[in-house]
């Protein structure tokens, strides 16, 4: 299935939460002609959490929305978003610039200045261009639609190749819930440093404290599993927003467990899915790499392996190369920081065992590993013989076209 | 200066330390008609001490050799080295196939078989052919002579563009000393897995325990200063033999230091002038690119935060296309698990100050900057502003040849 097959699929198929409106303009932050601002907005306070860049040095957006997130104890009603700037390494000056531009989206919407947070994704270090920002604002705020999610998604791509939007649905108490997510990549997924922005928007009834821990928890098992732990971008924001007009009875950090099921599952889908279309849309990624470690002592030498593995230039370019070069996926596992048995060790490319016990099984079962290469989606699973525990992590190949992006990017 | 003409100057004025051989044969072991097998001979048993690696998976050579180094107390007399195949994840066949083409050695050459060595290079997972050793050996014998150590550079050659050679001299008491130094890249050189193999030959009089103490000591400010720890391959090895042939008072752990330092000095010279060379060779590198992280709190915070620059691929990819990206700089700072503040930091390209307390100084300083990316070394200096430590990592660029290169490896 082509990208532009699935973009199209998933376009018709969308779920609306209630009371979200959405705007994109081209404000001319950086290209002309290219919607490049844009703004989510929600007809009542909603319970908002974030979770944001574990980077030390974080842009100003970044600052912002957190300390707002802390002040108001939760509760959001706007995102201001842009690309082709971040915002970050700006100084005293890059704060002021993100605190002007959302005042000015909280008094063009009439609405309390900490209710509005801002995220920011493009090049670092240069200014944000305020006067830009102010003169499209008011466009920005009288194009709020119903229908337009796509559009923000699209204004938030850098060098993304599609727009990347999901939805779910479910029911709490009998009542019907929706979420939709979108986001942006790309960079190459791991090792990585292109800014990360997720959104992730609901009509469910959701109590602050719970709605972090359930968006903790999902970024762990997705967006988590698609980056390096601390190989974030100085811009990276994920943020859940939930209105509560699905008018289900509030769910709290004391509802019981299977109550608050249908919603972290929702979530989950939702995350996991845009995880999936963050590492099929790697900077030049003509694949999409899963890699599976089993047999692990514990969850985090098995994530530490699976991550070893998936950040492996040498790799990821094999892959590229529709090599079935199993050796490079024994010299990072060795490599990896976890104590194993290499007379153990199993390695799979799709269904074809290509190690058994640590040795090759040689010409043929390449051969045929090497079929499988070629298809869009690709598996390698390595299997430890240690114990119960196992991860996967979702990358992509390296290919030559990613250094062209990276090398020629602020060109 | 070309690669071309630091070979042909390099090649012209080399110390040949006194009682040792070198031969080069091609034994087809993977391609036809280029040398792949070689030997570096010593007339006397020479103190010998190794570096390997620390990967896991750990190639058949490698664990002969360490097997014995122990077993005769730190003495060589010959090592083994081959191109084209690796002998890694080859199991039980694969040690055996070293052992028996070591001591074919042994037996051509008539002395002990604890005192050959071995080392591989090249794709990891095929078996070594032994048959196409064994018809060698002869020749490679019989080849041995004075002047050849190039040929052994050479045909220890993988990606390397260039064979890697280097001397250095000094006195001992009153005596003059060589160190002869040659060495493989190359891969990318961080993060890193194709295999590194150095060779160290003097002929100081230097007792194994000291011998072992100036190579580990040497290697931690060498080749692990262009790799980053644990990034090694399944065959990375370091030896440095030392015949005593210069006659100088025999070097021991109770030597005074002030005795100690012509030797360690050289040695030094040696390790560093190959290292400098590896990076340079990074396959696909058009620069070599040294990043220096100085005002830091502690050496090993300095050596993180320099590693962490020198690693990644945007900051690479960004110095290939002569962009002064600096923002990719502090990013990738901000990751390196090492407390600072922002705001405290200064960034230098070459000696432009692109980054002034954590803030860009502007499109004049980055195309001052840009210029300076243009020439074939490149410097990248880091002030944290936080305490003493410094350090300096080489690295070289990235360049859509390592892709290339890396994903056609096989065929």
């Amino acid at each position: 299935m082509s990208k532009l097959d699935q973009k199209t699929i998933r376009e018709a198929s969308h779920r609306r939460p209630r009371g979200f409106l959405f705007s994109a303009v081209a404000a001319g932050i950086k290209y002309k002609g290219r919607k490049d601002l844009a703004l989510i907005y929600s007809r009542v306070p909603a319970a908002t959490a974030g979770v944001f860049t574990t980077n030390q040095v974080k842009a100003a957006p970044v600052l912002l929305s957190m300390e707002r997130l802390a002040e108001s104890g939760g509760w959001a009603r706007a995102v201001l978003v842009n690309s082709g700037n971040a915002n970050a390494c700006t100084g005293q000056r890059g704060f002021i610039a993100a605190t002007i531009t959302s005042s000015m989206v909280a008094d063009a919407l009439g609405i309390d200045l900490p209710l509005v947070l801002s995220c920011s994704t493009g090049v670092i270090g240069a200014h944000l261009p305020v006067q830009a920002v102010r003169r499209a604002v008011p466009r920005l705020v009288r194009g709020l639609d119903k229908k337009d999610f796509y559009d923000v998604a699209r204004a938030i791509m850098t060098t993304d190749t599609f727009p990347k939007v999901i939805s779910a649905w479910g029911r709490l108490s009998g009542k019907i819930f929706n979420v939709l997510g979108f986001a942006k990549g790309a960079g190459m997924i791991a090792p990585n440093m292109a800014t990360m922005l997720g959104f992730v928007l609901t009509d469910a009834k959701v109590a602050p404290g719970l709605l972090d821990e359930v968006l903790e928890e999902g970024v762990m098992e997705s967006f988590n599993l698609v980056t390096v732990d601390g190989d974030t971008s100085t811009n990276d924001t994920c943020l859940m927003l939930a209105n509560g007009l699905a008018g289900n009875p509030e769910l709290t950090l004391e509802s019981p467990p299977g109550e608050v099921r249908p919603f972290k599952e929702a979530v989950g889908r939702v995350l996991g899915g845009l995880s999936k279309m963050i590492a099929q849309d790697g900077e030049g990624a003509t694949k999409l790499v899963k890699v599976r470690v089993r047999g692990a002592r514990t969850p985090a030498e098995a994530e530490a392996a699976a991550k070893t593995i998936a950040n492996s230039p040498l790799v990821k370019t094999a892959i590229y190369g529709q090599d079935a070069n199993w050796g490079r996926v024994m010299a990072a596992l060795g490599r990896a920081g976890v104590e194993f048995d290499q007379s153990q060790v199993d390695v799979y490319i799709g269904k074809v065992k290509v190690v058994r016990r640590g040795v090759g099984r040689g010409r043929a079962a390449e051969k045929k590993a090497e079929r499988l290469l070629g298809q869009g989606e690709v598996r390698i699973t390595v299997d430890l013989s240690l114990g119960p525990a196992e991860v996967e992590v979702l990358t992509c190949d390296l290919s030559p076209e990613y250094i062209s992006i990276n090398a020629d990017y602020r060109t």
